[in-house]
């Protein structure tokens, strides 16, 4: 038996609330095989394109009536965690319970303290919601602070920062649920960024890097594995060049000299290597996979994906 | 130590995220007064403005806009649960400390099991959502299936049924959560409610009254009391009248028969005399205490609010 944290990418999750009901029982399927074989599972997941959904449409109701109150962006990611856990936690209670077994799920709204002093609030780079005009962006500049960068052709769209996970506030609470034998669906979307003033966590407008979360929670957790799933088979060098070359089993000190060569994308593999050998670095006997979701078990069992381990 | 379900109502919550910060502020110290006396305390809550508020979001951006998806309700409902509870769980925490208390709060996404055969499916009552013309109206009748009806003078409003809650879907989790000896918000708004089909839970258009929903936890948890927060000081015999008057302490059988006799207002009293006596009456030593947000603490020393008792 294994305590594996699984993380599942925004992609495995859809766009509309119909996408997402038939997604995620898909997604299920691999996570509960992770089960079936005895392990102790913990869900992550991304919330990129639910989080943009749910901004937009507010800003949408708050520009065509101002009723609609301005939703911060905090706010809209716990949103995102009420609406994808309850898809997420139903799937996966549906799948455990036509294979005969009596756990339960559920998902915790969950806060990620990051630093006021991370470097990453001097250089918003992560872009959220809709696209605007010049002038649009220019008056959301000046009357709402927001920073607006230009995005390829498309317009301009509001950029946040994208801090480094201090530590996962509700961790007791998640222990204490994975103790009692349940499966937990947590850190949704990286969790809600705050910051600590005094006795006060604030909510700030941030994205946390979902597989950094992910990495935090399985360290916090002494999790055996972190496994990240993803639209891919195995992490590539010369990723579509001639050259293509699929990783099987890696050292994390061999990865990182890898990522010094500049063999990851910053928007994609990158994160997810970083976070892998985060999470691999600090324990002597765990062990990291990236694989694509239908091959969840296969990897976990040696068969697929690549492992990133220790020595 | 007495293990207690408090039902805090939606009007505690507030119509904006700004003013929700406030008054979550408010709201977390007679909780924490509880706490404080050594109780074991699970907390529930309302969401009548709070998913109105999404739900109208969601119904503006989609007609502004085809590019944001039309949401459900039972989604709106999550969405609430995750919005409230970041805001509540933060300020019952930020409450604790203060007070030197390490307690941990979490929420839990939470479904509320109802009948698909509750009588309640045919005749819907509840009005959620904004107002339309009668064109919009009948539109909407016809387009989606929603039953409209009249709200007095001021147009068209969507009306969906309230069914009683058979039992909390998450309550094993509920469970561990508490015994692990940390602080729970669950049942949010009445809770997600759901039908069970075969393995599948499906979550249905509907609104479960949270004194209900806290009622059905209270008796889940074999709790020792439900205590009913709200803007009332005691329950009221011909309120507002001359001869008004006020109840300390009443069996539950005393109060049954004042309802029969036509005291409680249906839409404002009512459900939570119903919801208190439904509790009282499965366990010779429970209480039910109905008492204003402010005097929590003194309610359950049984010095303000009214005491619903067994005998």
């Amino acid at each position: 038996m294994k305590r594996i944290v699984v993380a599942l990418g925004g992609n495995a999750l859809g766009n509309t609330p119909e996408e997402q009901v038939l997604k995620v029982a898909h997604a299920a399927k691999p996570i509960v095989d992770l089960i079936m074989d005895g392990h102790q599972v913990l869900l992550a997941h991304g919330n990129g394109p639910q989080v943009g959904m749910i901004n937009f449409a507010f800003e949408l109701a708050n520009e065509a009536n101002n009723a609609s109150p301005a939703m911060p962006f905090p706010e809209c990611g716990a949103m995102s965690q009420g609406y994808i856990g309850y898809h997420l936690q139903n799937a996966i209670q549906t799948e455990l319970q036509s294979r005969g077994l009596s756990k339960m799920v559920a998902t915790i709204t969950t806060q990620v303290e990051v630093s006021k002093d991370d470097p990453a609030f001097q250089h918003p780079s992560k872009p959220i919601g809709r696209f605007y005009s010049k002038e649009e962006a220019d008056i959301l500049a000046e009357e709402r602070g927001y920073t607006m960068k230009e995005d390829a052709s498309r317009g301009y769209r509001r950029v946040v920062p994208s801090p480094i996970p201090v530590g996962i506030v509700e961790i007791d609470v998640v222990k204490s649920i994975v103790d009692a034998g349940h499966v937990v669906i947590t850190v949704g979307g990286g969790g809600i960024p705050v910051i600590r003033q005094g006795h006060e966590l604030i909510g700030v407008s941030a994205v946390i890097d979902k597989d950094f979360a992910s990495a935090t929670l399985a360290n916090q957790m002494n999790a055996d594995s972190l496994v990240i799933l993803t639209a891919i088979d195995k992490v590539k060098l010369n990723y579509k060049q001639p050259n293509e070359q699929s990783l099987d089993t890696i050292s994390w000190k061999d990865l990182e000299s890898l990522i010094s060569e500049g063999h990851f994308h910053k928007g994609s593999m990158l994160p997810k290597v970083q976070a892998a050998i985060s999470f691999v670095k600090l324990g002597k006997h765990r062990e990291a996979i990236i694989a694509s979701l239908d091959d969840a078990k296969e990897a976990l069992q040696g068969n697929a994906g690549t492992r990133i381990i220790s020595e």
